[in-house]
Order: C-alpha cells, then structure tokens, then sequence
C-alpha cells in the first residue's frame, strides 16, 4: 500500500478553508489529526514497515485542553504557507525562532521553547500526509555517500567520486523536487553506522573496486538520510546493505533504517527500506573472523536488559535474528566496527566486506 | 615568530633512536615533553595568540609513575611511524582500539579506553611540534565551506560554487600536503557559528552577492576548520569575520578561532587567526536593530558568572569588549542568531550582514 501522493500546498488550503468555514458558521474549528502514540502503531507484516493506524482525533479551538496547541497548529501552518509562497526554506529552528512572540495584551507565549513547536510541526506532517521538507523546512544536513552517481542538487551536479577526503554530505531535504539521480552505475549500497569507517573505505576507495555506493548516517540517521537510501532502493533498484556495531544499538539503527520508527510511523514508506540487510557485525563474527578477545567489550545490565527486550520485538523474529541475539547474551561481550581494526588496518575493506558480500552472509 | 617547520617523519625517528641510545647504553630511556597545563601557558601579546611555554618535563621507563604513560607514547609512536610509512591514514578512535591489547603473560592492558589513548597523542604532537595530522591520524569531518574557492583534494577538484545545497564538508586534515586552494576571488571570509544560519545564507547564494566565503564550523569549531580559516588568511590574504550567538558562549567560540586555546595552545600558531575580527551578534544589536525583547534570552547565574569572568580575561580586554560585557551584565539578556528571524526571514542577509560589513562594525 503506498499512500496517496498530496500536494501540501493543496491541503493545507483545505485544512485552512476548512476552519474558516467553521468559524464564518459559528461552529467550534477543529483540526483532525492522526494519533501518533504507541496504542495506534502496528508493524504491518505485509509491507513489512511500522505503520500508523487509523485513529484520529479532532483538535478543537474550544476545547480548553486543546486551545493552546490548536493556536500552535495554526501559527505553524500559515508560516509554511508563507514560506512556500515565497519558494524559500527554513530550519525548524528558525521556524520556533519566527513563530515566537508574546500574545498581545497578555503575558503569555505562543511558544516557550522549541520542544512544543517541533511535536506541532510533527502533527502537521501527519495530518498533512507529508514530509516537512515538503513544507519548505530542514533540519541540519547529516551523513555523507560517496561512489559512481551524479547527484542534481538545484543548479549544481554533484559526481561523488570527485569529491575527495569528504564525500557529498546529504542534505536534510533530498526530496525528488530538489535532488535527482544520475549516471548511478553502483550494484549496491552499503550504509555504515560510523564515519570513521566509511571514512577508511573512501580512502581505501572501496566504492571504486567494489562498484557500489558507501553512505554513512554518523550513527543514527537522520531523515534525509533514511529517505536518501529509500530512493536509491526503490528508484535504483540498488541492494542495500547495512554495517553496524554489533551491539543493542547497532542492531536499532538497522531496525530503524529497514522498517522505520514508531515515533515517525506515518512516514515508514517513505523512510523505510524494508529490502535492507544486515550484513554486520555480528558477535558471531568473534569466532569466524578470529577477532581477539580483548577488543571485544563485556555486556552490562543493560546491554542484556535490551538484548532480551529485542527477542520479543516482531522485527527481529526471524531465526537468524534470534540466534544472533541468543549468541550475544551467552558470549557476553559485544563489539564496535573499529574492533576489526585489530586484525590490520585494511581488514574490514580487504577481507570482511568482500567475504560477507561475496557469500551472501546477510542477516534478514 | 613562527615555529620552525619539522618533518614528523624525521623527528619521530631522532626520538625512536635517542631511545635505543639508551637503553643499548643502559641509561634510563626516555622522552622531553612540554609542560601543557595552565602554569605554562601565557597569552603573546605580540602574535596575539595563547602559547605553550618553555617548561618540559621528561617522560621516563624506569620512574613507576611514568612506567605506563611511556610505553603507551612509545606505541602510539611506534603506529604512527607504520602509518606513515605504509601510507594511510586512520582515526584516533581506529588508533586505540588497533593497539588496545592484553600485555603477555599480564592482566594488565595497554589501554583501557580512549580516554588514554588521545591525551598520549596530543603529549607525542606537542614532543614532536606537528599536527596529528602530520602523523596520518583524523577525526570525523566537521563544517562546511562555500563560495568563489576551489579545492584541491588529492586527485580531485572541488568547485565551492558548485556544491548545491550541503556545501562541502571541511576534513579534518586540510595541511597542504593534501588541500590546496586554486581560484579564489572571494574578498573575505564569514565564520558562522551555526549551520542553520549556514544554510540560510547558502540558500540566498549570500557568497555570490557578496562575493566571499561562508564557512560555518557547527559550533565549536574542529581543528580541520580552525585549520582551514588559518590558511585562508595566512594564504590568500583574506579578512575574517566571525558570526556566532550573543552570549559567553559565541564569545569563547570566537576567541578559540582569534588566539587558540590554553588545551591546545603548543598549536596556536597553525590554528589561530589573531587578525579575525567580531561582526556579531552583540547584546547591543538589540536597540540598534530594533530586535523584539521576547526573542531576547534572560541571564541564568551561570552567564552572569561567566560574563564576569569573562571581564578579566586579557584577550577581552580591549574597550569594545570590555563595553560590551558589561551592556550584556546591565541588559540582563543574551541571544542567539536565531532571534534575528523575528525580523523576516532574509534580515539577516539583506540587512544585517550588509549594514555591518559597510560600516565596519567590527569588534577587534
């Protein structure tokens, strides 16, 4: 099920026309909005993504409960209005920065701080069906790719494998209205939770001898990243494969990357890479790769607290997936991607990669 | 005084052979390192820069307090003298974990965390009076540059007018063995704390209007981008400006970018731009650019302390700055670039920036 494609300019006209008809009728205006809690997600084994459910709830202007945040909503959805119109774009820092002043005549803030304009603008997005770089807004670029394809970025086109040291850093908006693909020759991409390892392979130019894209999201991606390696997947047709720290984290990153998020379900289809594999590390890889001992780093409470948590999340059912986990809590230790590094500097690009990738040695 | 250029090459070998000088003549071997705690750091009101002084102390095997530390230096040396000679580089976080390891026949490892690893390698850059960069080390890439440059990045050229919407991303190691500088016909160079406000300016192509560089550090400025700014100036002759939030805060920002700092001040001269001048924000800017008072952020103690702190230090000595701090202790507020956006969206570029540059509102 891929959602209906909206335009936001379009629905935001709605929802604005809509609350004005209420109020030239003398009705109570109300916004509706999807509930984003716990209680309406669910993993949808078809399309194998968290979704949100179907609930939704009406914020009204009325509802004393709701009065505050339904002047937020509003306030938020003109400034995108304006800043469409004007074909400009602004952080959603600036965005707070903008919206914030005091209500004339009384001692009161249209916002505190910018922890309650960011959930407004999250409820906007869901509301709206839409992505807020559709309504002109980024946050801070994070992550970078490298390897054979050309990036359209407005006026410029950008070769990522002429962009030396540092890769092309991925902007926060990698909307198909603003970055296109071109001249994409990679077999696959490989996304690398650390950029001192993606770093490593650049030097070494793994992407040249191997043929493929190498992309890092400096830990957890951010969402133009995630939505980066979803277009390359669904428009390019490319593999992707994902190299973690085998650890609790690692492991989330992963789950993050492939099925999305609960807390921005409404957007796994478009963030989600449901066809992404886990190619490592794993704590099985200790003994298949001979890794010594002292590089490995014992589990705490914690570390097993979240081991064990994750046998009974649905996206990590698969066999494969619990036997690697069970693996974890019976050796005891876990292991960072820097940990290969023990076995020669050029261990991970000469030997690791080549091998898993070669064999198919792929965790679901 | 600038300080003698050195070969890392040849100085880690002069240090390697005075070791084997005495252990072959059964001396107690050991290493001279400066002294780099605050009692042996002055500010050099000539370059105006903070400087290491002339205070060493040696580094020995056979003193048990110094047992430890030694043999960690001595395989910190020893690895970067390999990867040097073979020719890539690492990340100081690869560096540890490639030499963490249990000691034969002991329980005891060379390195417990990384914590113990770094401090070894700023002791070894200070002993050999070079950048860990020299010796083939780095760490995550951070800020970004654009505007009338290109960049020579090993066998790449990077047009900095060209690279859309991120930027490109400075590297942590920009000595010129590896980056050089072609065509540049920008008139100077704009330091910007904040990459929000980064990306406003790149957006309005502020480098092509006005013809310069924007550079933006995320912050605290790494090395690579101190680095960079340094060499922009020294090289190409170009003024800087530094951008950054009016509080204690984009004030240490900025006088880390002016003089270096006291941790790192055996490399101020090669990280510093004692020439960079202050355009903003001030606390005064609030009455000159009728900035709204909400947008304002009221002192907490900690600024207030801070703030008065600040009076004191010798490189804020100069009456604007002494003017300054003292309007910020009477107004009783600070504020962030951000605030700016209170006035429109493009206030910044079209007004702000323009009106300071013409004017030459500087602070030294």
């Amino acid at each position: 099920m891929e959602r209906a494609k909206t335009d936001p300019k379009q629905t935001l006209n709605i929802m604005g026309n809509s609350i004005l008809k209420d109020i030239n009728s003398m009705k109570n205006p109300g916004i509706v909005l999807p509930i984003r809690t716990l209680s309406n997600v669910f993993f949808d084994e078809k399309h194998r993504i968290i979704r949100l459910g179907d609930k939704i709830s009406r914020r009204t202007y009325l509802n004393v409960a709701h009065t505050r945040k339904f002047m937020q909503t509003l306030l938020v959805a003109a400034e995108c209005k304006k800043i469409m119109q004007q074909n400009v774009s602004t952080s959603i820092r600036d965005m707070y920065y903008i919206l914030k002043r005091t209500i004339k005549n009384t001692n009161e803030n249209t916002f505190e701080d910018q922890n309650e304009s960011d959930p407004v603008l999250e409820d906007l997005e869901a509301a709206l069906n839409t992505l807020r770089e559709k309504l002109h807004l980024k946050a801070d670029r994070k992550g970078y790719i490298a390897g054979p394809i050309k990036i359209v970025d407005g006026e410029d086109t950008i070769d990522c494998t002429r962009m030396g040291s540092s890769g092309w850093a991925i902007p926060s908006n990698v909307e198909p209205e603003v970055i296109q693909f071109r001249d994409c020759t990679a077999d696959y991409v490989l996304v690398i939770e650390k950029d001192a390892v993606w770093q490593r392979l650049n030097e070494d130019k793994f992407w040249k001898k191997h043929n493929c894209l190498i992309l890092t999201g400096k830990g957890q991606p951010a969402r133009g990243c995630r939505r980066m390696i979803n277009r390359l997947h669904n428009e390019l047709k490319l593999p992707v494969y994902v190299l973690t720290d085998a650890d609790a984290w690692g492991y989330y990153i992963y789950s993050v990357i492939k099925q999305g998020s609960i807390n921005l379900s409404f957007l796994s289809d478009r963030l989600g890479t449901p066809d992404a594999k886990f190619i490592g590390l794993t704590t099985q890889d200790v003994q298949q790769f001979n890794i010594p001992k002292n590089v490995t780093i014992k589990l705490n409470e914690g570390d097993k607290k979240r081991a064990n948590e994750m046998l009974n999340y649905v996206w990590f059912k698969p066999k494969e997936w619990q036997h690697e986990i069970k693996h974890m809590l019976q050796a005891g230790h876990k292991l960072e991607l820097e940990a290969l590094s023990s076995k020669g500097i050029r261990f991970i690009s000469e030997k690791y990669l080549p091998q898993k990738i070669q064999n198919k040695e792929f965790l679901p």
